[in-house]
């Protein structure tokens, strides 16, 4: 086993596995890294040699960061609360779709069932993948279960062989269509990026590990802005710059035409479909928007 | 069923499923709309509260609008003209390759046939998914057939057992594939935008529509646009901005080194690989070119 | 067939089947060209009218080259040298992950095998696929093997068949999951644009030729360069512009602000992980990066 | 056009394409036939010089029989209903898991809807893929209702647009995913195989049908029987015998050990399951079962 | 939650979902049961109506079994243990090639460790699925590690992040693919159909659980055997007779023909293709096999 | 190397990889091995530990028999051709739809060439992938041809960069999709099981080497088959018998009504969809038919 406390050694991330998968590997390489997996491999390959990747379910990521089997991972806030891994968090990662959301894991029972609360199962058994953390929320309840009873997937379809669930939801939909009733929140969590304490306390694993994360905050942020580039007639500047956001001053370039200036500003993604409707109205032509692979505040 | 007459009520936006549909959803994206389609779902999620996106195959879409039961929808002029809807056309939208030439609907008939023209097919029986619009045909032109058959998809293969076919087609590649000869145009059809009347004369309604429209064709537009920059000697300007499109005046900037200038302009995609070798051979250096994600004139 | 002299006639482009197709439509269409193939054609179409694409396996293009039935191909330096083709070498092109290593043909035995090196073979028999140039290594050793026995794929299995074999490389993992041991290199390749004689005389195919090599490189740079911008506060300027590469100046405008400046610099991909991070230890703020889509240089 | 009187012409058949066709393919070549699709032809290709075979989709077959266009098919009864078809039933054909049980077209509403049977309905709207059907079933009510939509697929989603939908169900799990509450049916409708009234009225026609027929026939027998063989001792062959099916005498022939007699017998398929448990019990041994291709009453 | 004393509750069965899924659907079939599994549904449906299906993962359906919410499951021998369920084993059903022959869970570290023995491995971290089973295995011989670490699949890939692994394995390649040497052998599993206590000793449920298990051991053993037809020379019978299994004595009937006889058997069909060359050596002509689809002793 | 003389040594059987690898696989089944292909391996396994298996494309087949890198191989009569292999030919095996008919490599030209046989082609260039046996035609047929070009597939696509094409056909379908005239045929080939020289002369290889063909060939056989009982009143014994091919003698058995008797016979399975509808018409009923597995004349 390498030594953890030679900064030469290059940083073993850990990534996960799964559903969050594709949009890993996605967000790395946008963060500029050439990231590959190859089907058969756990062991992505990255361009940085100074970094080694291998990949873990979610579910076991922090308990290897917590070993020093990998210096960092990313994985979810539940599993790290699950497992009650002992590990430093650097930042949360909110990267794709699946992650934008929190997801919420829920104490649920059939719609026609009696149980309307926690307090109500007393005596019962509950099918979970969540073992550990739900026998805490009923001792922290004082509502003594019968059983906790670990269920391997698909526990949405347990909930009318037990006496209720707690499964993971992002909509809800898989609720619905199965007829279930949530009645308590037991969990709410997002992902995160983790470290090993040694790694974190050695400044050169410290500094690499910071720099990671500054490049994949960057690449998340830059999916929520886009650039604007637009032309305005010189009497219109004002009024187009006050519909534009405060927060930074925007470039003012001439144009080769004397009546007209080049603005172009930085805005946020999710205004932008309300500001180009405004901006065209207000006088300026030739709007255009392009998009942005890394935003460092 | 809820009243659109209320402006609070979300814009209800069909989307055609099937062949169009994944250019759709790319084309609302890049529009700014965050919307994804789930597998087994006919509604589609969207992150604008005031919009609420239904699937409908492009055939039915139009009768749906005028029912009342969406407000807009996206489908062909076909499908408008055969369903004889009374509907409102806000704009025609050539969004995806399939879009960018008009499908036609021709008459064809097997290359043997001794048939050469919609004359020849009195007391015919003419196999076509456009049932309607063909009878309408065959009775401006005055030639009494037997029987306009609807036709279940694969009309190609039925121009042998009927007299004759009426399909679409973009490229002619599958009639060729079939040995079918083209004899006559019965309809050409683009993508359109379509609104309810009711919803349209809403002024509520009516802004988010053009809304909208724009965005959706800033979006198409920026795919047949490119940024360009150069670095160009102070002593080949002229001779530079000669070569460049002359609608709008490109920005002329300093750059650090005083004998150079930086160059920046919008060009249409389609000049951009004849533009860039005569830019290079002009003494234009450092020439990148950048996509754009929305153009708005 | 048509007359490859006359300078009206398309010029005929064969790009390659295979492994490499993919990546070659993503370059074309990022050198600004709307190539699409179709799954059942060998006639990929291109909205150039002076261009016609054919596609052909890597191993055979070469030979059509040189017997004129295309103008220029897209193939490896591996098979040009098998199929011994007299053809003009246009440039090289490293454009998908698969052809930024050079590929290596390479002499292989079994982990457990007691051949060392070439020389080991004398009396031997040997698979390839390449079994001209394998013909010739040996002979140029002066080691008089038995036979080169052409292999229909799947070389790596059959080292434990017959005495070695000589089979592709690019990182070795299929080797080592074979448990095979590299003894010797016969031949480095990378990717070729290559051009028939008589079309490389003919001005008028030439400019054409020479065109195409200009843009598929330029999509090919554009990959490894990111459009950098930044907001530096006046007086850190100096210190920004010691952290960029000194190659081309950058641009430095003014922002309404006037305490700021905003810089804009083309950098190199693989550098901007490791500059981004100091940019914004040095005061940099709001840094943003864009893709670019055509770098000429 | 072929001449459908000339005995030596082939038989035309017809065969559903879509959710049938693997059954029906499954079902001609368990019959004797060797019948092959190929993936993008209409035309499937069989072994017997006197029968030519043509795929339509179910919802146009009957039309094309009345035609004449194939002079044999197989669809189901909604659809010879629906389009109103002047053809000759043949037989009927339950021949796939899919058509054991008939299907049911329904009419249904959301679980929430005031609506409890057809009479509520009168000025709404009734979204279906069976308008014909559809309206005469009001008509036949006395309920005026103000339009039977047409609906082209995902009808069940559209129950919430409009007052009400009519689709097809077999066991009802589509609606209840959908929330929705059958309130009446339409129309119960099983797989038959039909006859053009020209080709049945052929002799040399119908005789090759009548054999087509109870092959097919046949080959679906097949399935619901399984050929029974056994080891009884002498003593116990009275027990035996009176625990089988009464129906048809058993052959029992002498084992070379003279106190065993072989029973063999045909039994159904259904009832296999709880007497192979019984002639255990009852002193029978060497029980083997075995499938059957053809099963001729 | 249904009482599982009364007799007319329909039984409970589980089944494996996953690897094993696809040939226990086929057993069950094969059995005499239709068992049809919908692709998102995990309550297969059966057409016995005193039976009701369920699909677990192997890994837990042993505690729902103990639990009493299903009567009867199939599951591994090895998951019986890691789980310590309290369950009555009814039989041994060897049903798939994956089954046929037992599973291993063996402990292994890299080939280039110096671990040798369990002993080797004090103050070690085991990775593995089985955790329980494997902390017993060390307690058992003694040997004091650090950890059992739970591990989420690809366990295989962690033998060089800890200090072994104990993996599941049947021909050992996947261990070989990962250059992995056993060391030791935890525990050898064969599958089980295994039953509640509390439904066991209700005597309805008991005559139904083995009449089942009666039935999918009659579809294994008639994957073992075929049936053997032949016509024999009257006066080559003795011969002939001498070269067939002695068991049980094959049925000998007349032939038309009256020096022939016809010879009928069953036999092992592992040894059907050394008896058959042998047979027709002898003289038997007309040798047929055909398939069984159920064989009771 | 392993010594092919000794007779406890494997039988190593090459078996083609490609279009006829499943179907092989299937045979190997029907007959009596249990033959695995996992997807990655070349090497398959099966439970004779006398013979291992290994796959080679068809092309190359002859050569490594040859060569006694395999003892037998399954390839087509074209490779042993085209590679001029001094092998011994076992039997032809012609046991999937694929093979059942002959293919032919036919010469191909553009339906509007000008050439209509081989004698036109003087002074042309061919391409094909049966370089060797192309041009043994042509020096056969003393016309001298310009150059027999090797082509990597797609053959049929490059008779119009050429002068003409020689390529493999079943139904000529693909040679109608790219209009193209057949105007001679080189070769007619069917698939054959071949054997090393030495191997054949070795008695135990040459006897497993025979039994082998035996079981492949009565699998092959027993496809061509079917089983036929039925019940038979007995006063109509005489005109079924006459109905029944005269080969062999039925078996004739009584049945418990004694005014019965059952008959069972072996008949073509071509026939049997004639005879079945006859052998109702003519008083037999119960009529069953069964698949068989294997069959020795």
């Amino acid at each position: 086993m390498t030594d953890p406390s030679n900064p030469l050694v290059p940083l073993r991330v850990g990534i996960p596995k799964g559903s969050l998968q594709d949009s890993t590997v996605d967000l790395f390489n946008r963060a500029g890294y050439h990231l590959r997996v190859s089907e058969r491999s756990y062991f992505p390959t990255i361009d940085d040699p100074q970094m080694q990747m291998i990949m873990f379910r979610a579910q076991e990521m922090s308990r290897y960061v917590e070993d020093g089997v990998i210096d960092v991972g990313i994985t979810g806030y539940d599993w790290i609360i699950e497992n009650d891994s002992d590990v430093q968090e650097v930042c949360e990662l909110t990267y794709s779709k699946a992650t934008l959301a929190p997801t919420r894991w829920v104490l649920a029972v059939p719609e026609e069932s009696t149980i309307h609360g926690a307090k109500d199962l007393a005596g019962g058994i509950i099918a979970t993948e969540l073992v550990n953390t739900v026998r805490k929320f009923f001792q922290s309840r004082g509502v003594p279960v019968k059983k906790v009873e670990f269920s391997w997937g698909a526990t949405e379809v347990k909930a009318r062989l037990f006496n209720a669930i707690v499964d993971i939801t992002e909509t809800g939909s898989s609720l619905r269509a199965n007829n279930l009733r949530i009645v308590d929140t037991i969990l709410v969590s997002t992902t995160r990026l983790i470290a090993n304490h040694k790694a974190w306390s050695d400044p050169a694993k410290r500094r690499k590990i910071e720099d990671l994360a500054l490049l994949l905050r960057g690449a998340i942020a830059a999916r929520e802005k886009v650039g604007l580039k637009m032309n305005v007639p010189k009497d219109h500047l004002g009024q187009i710059l006050a519909l534009l956001p405060a927060e930074k001053s925007p470039t003012v370039n001439p144009l080769a035409d004397p009546a007209w200036v080049a603005v172009e500003v930085i805005v946020e993604e999710r205004v932008e479909r309300e500001l180009v409707p405004r901006l065209s109205r207000a006088g300026a032509t030739g709007i255009i928007s392009y998009a942005l692979s890394k935003v460092i505040a």
